[in-house]
């Protein structure tokens, strides 16, 4: 067993903050024995890994984002979404797709960018290709981080001509779920449909089915905006929405699901999310770069019971800092929703229990949970006065940046930049 | 003559980019002579600093920040804007405002991160002390930077005991002013009332007659929220408004002018800022922090012609990096006016030339500017595609931050940090 002491801090529940000045939180095979203010009877003896006064803070989690569109983040944010769409996102996804050397060194990117971040753990939709999917899922293999990634599923033309053919969609998804299956605890497959309006029905059954045989976990959007609502009542009449299509199809709950956005979604969806255990990805961010009229109240889902995380959504959201995600989240809630706003204590809930939950016992210090773990050095954020940890959290969240995360660590392993 | 061989690119207009991939841009003694896409007969000969692929760009200016505030900066947002007042906002200035020691080490702080985030000109609001202002401006002289400094005027009890005695107030404004007066070309002081809520009426006239006197600039907040428009109309029945007390004393673009905020200002008071030209320092982050119900139109205020410019407002605001309140100054537009949005090239004008002509000929590349400039590196931000200028700047201000900063100049002298 190793000790590591320090000022800990966690988020257990929403809204609540466990604080440990000088505590010691103890590990055992990348686990999560428990914290304590002082060293117990029972520890002692066991070797200390001395903080001194840096903060140790669970890891963040990013549950949605799109590892082809990491080039393009920032980028066409002034124009409509449809304009985004063609300019931006299809080209730069179809590179992606289609450019192996190109998309290694995207992959490689994003890996330096989610350790830099202290995002230990994060779902990845991939671009349709299956060569560039299989390469972030190997880079990832060999990083020491945690992910679900899967190749995007787009057999039907949404707006303009289908991605990719439903057969080779189909032996593609199966060709990497086969070659996935075994090889790591932490990288798994996620079957990843882009969203309804841009899958067939045939896509719908064939993976409703296969999450179904195979346990796979589901990772799609859901209710983004009113075009893509509007596509779905036309094509699904009889369920009108994207939740019971989902469902009828065995994508909504029965596996592991996350859902990004859901802005537009209905109290009877919201009950069936609750009840199924679907979770939300709220994304902030580019809610906010690019408006469809509508936000998620954060509150309401969570009251409700919907487990939810934090999704930076690269591309059409600009930044995989979860600091700046966590900022985003608490000032979205207090201008566009009627709700009481999300705290800081609440968004770094969702940013660590709220999101790692997904992977298991992730994004807390509560004994069974993965040492899943970043330490802090905010010496430059707090030198001029007396804080408290959960002032320090503030600094570091609204003040702070990838600088301040000095050491990472994933399931008990420590992760290098 | 120096030249400049890089990647330029300013904003002469809002909504307008000049953009000289591979241009050159002449300096002499400080300023600039013009811009060419290639080298013209008349400068050859002239040294050249190579710049390479890097970005030449106007530096940022920040026409609206508390000294005093930057160690709170980030704490308090969850509460009430109350809240944040007594148990952060009043407190920290006290300290800065009694203890020396401390409040130098504040300034040498505010001043690092100035230079590091490239604000080569700034507005500074110090707290009612008036040491810690001598000392700030004392640092600033030496730090090569540009800023106008105010000690905060505050001999009213808005909201409980006033912060200082009428007589205090006025003596050690004079002390400063004299003391100021001629000491440097860059440095300057600025009248600072904290609000019209916090200061007498004899504070009002006698601002008024030493702006007058000494051709002083002015810089104040104004309609900021429910709470102190009740007090202003309260208080001055007759005018019932910010804008028409300001001006019955002579504070509001009789000389140079600029108010925080103005979230609450009314069609005439708009009328009178652009015939005046008194200058809003639009804050975007504050307004998202601690909101307070309404938002600045700020197109709507650009329109009617009134010269806008960027505020970080440390501490409401949490952020000295410009690049981050561009974002914010483009999302606020986007979610909460029904105005056209502020484009990214919009808010980029904003944070150079909209706040830097409240210093003269500052935060353009037209001839005749101030040598104000940052040099970017931004490598790691384009390498994976071709991006045009204007693209480029997308991914800085979006994904970038200081460390994409390499080299600053103001006023022609490089500033090193």
């Amino acid at each position: 067993m190793r000790l590591y002491h320090g000022d800990i801090l966690f988020a257990p529940r929403l809204g609540e903050l466990t604080a440990l000045p000088g505590g010691y939180l103890a590990v055992e095979q990348g686990v999560v024995q428990g914290v304590s203010p002082h060293l117990p009877e029972a520890w002692k003896g066991c070797p200390v890994e001395e903080l001194g006064r840096r903060l140790l803070i669970p890891a963040f989690n990013d549950i949605h984002l799109h590892a082809a569109q990491l080039p393009m983040a920032g980028l066409g944010y002034d124009g409509t979404s449809d304009e985004w769409f063609s300019r931006y996102a299809y080209p730069t996804e179809q590179r992606y797709s289609s450019d192996l050397p190109y998309a290694r060194e995207v992959n490689r990117d994003l890996i330096a960018r989610l350790k830099e971040n202290g995002i230990m753990r994060s779902v990845i939709m991939c671009a349709t290709g299956s060569e560039s999917t299989r390469d972030l899922m190997e880079q990832l293999m060999e990083s020491g981080l945690g992910a679900f990634v899967g190749k995007m599923n787009s057999d039907y033309g949404a707006f303009g001509e289908a991605q990719e053919s439903h057969q080779d969609s189909c032996a593609q998804t199966l060709e990497l779920i086969s070659w996935a299956r075994g090889k790591s605890e932490k990288v798994k497959y996620i079957l990843s449909p882009e969203f309804i309006p841009a899958v067939s029905q045939e896509m719908l059954t064939f993976l409703g089915e296969l999450a179904q045989k195979e346990g796979l976990p589901v990772h799609s959007h859901m209710s983004e905006g009113p075009a893509d609502l509007e596509l779905v009542a036309g094509r699904f009449p009889q369920e009108g929405w994207y939740g019971p299509v989902w469902d009828r199809f065995g994508l909504f709950g029965q596996t592991p699901t996350v859902m990004a956005h859901c802005l537009y979604v209905t109290g009877e969806e919201l009950e069936l999310m609750a009840r199924r255990g679907v979770y939300i990805a709220h994304c902030p961010n580019p809610a906010q770069n690019v408006p469809s009229g509508r936000y998620l109240s954060v509150r309401k889902a969570l009251d409700m019971g919907i487990p939810v995380g934090l999704g930076s959504d690269i591309g059409c959201g600009h930044t995989l800092s979860m600091l700046e995600n966590m900022v985003l989240a608490v000032q979205g809630s207090k201008m566009l929703t009627k709700e009481k706003p999300l705290t800081l204590a609440d968004a770094f809930y969702l940013a660590t229990k709220g999101g790692g939950s997904f992977f298991g016992r992730v994004g807390s210090f509560e004994p069974g949970y993965q040492f899943d773990a970043l330490v802090i050095e905010d010496e430059s954020l707090t030198r001029h006065r007396d804080y408290t940890l959960a002032e320090r959290l503030q600094r570091l969240v609204y003040c702070g940046d990838s600088r301040n995360i000095s050491r990472r660590f994933c399931g008990g392993n420590e992760v290098f930049i």
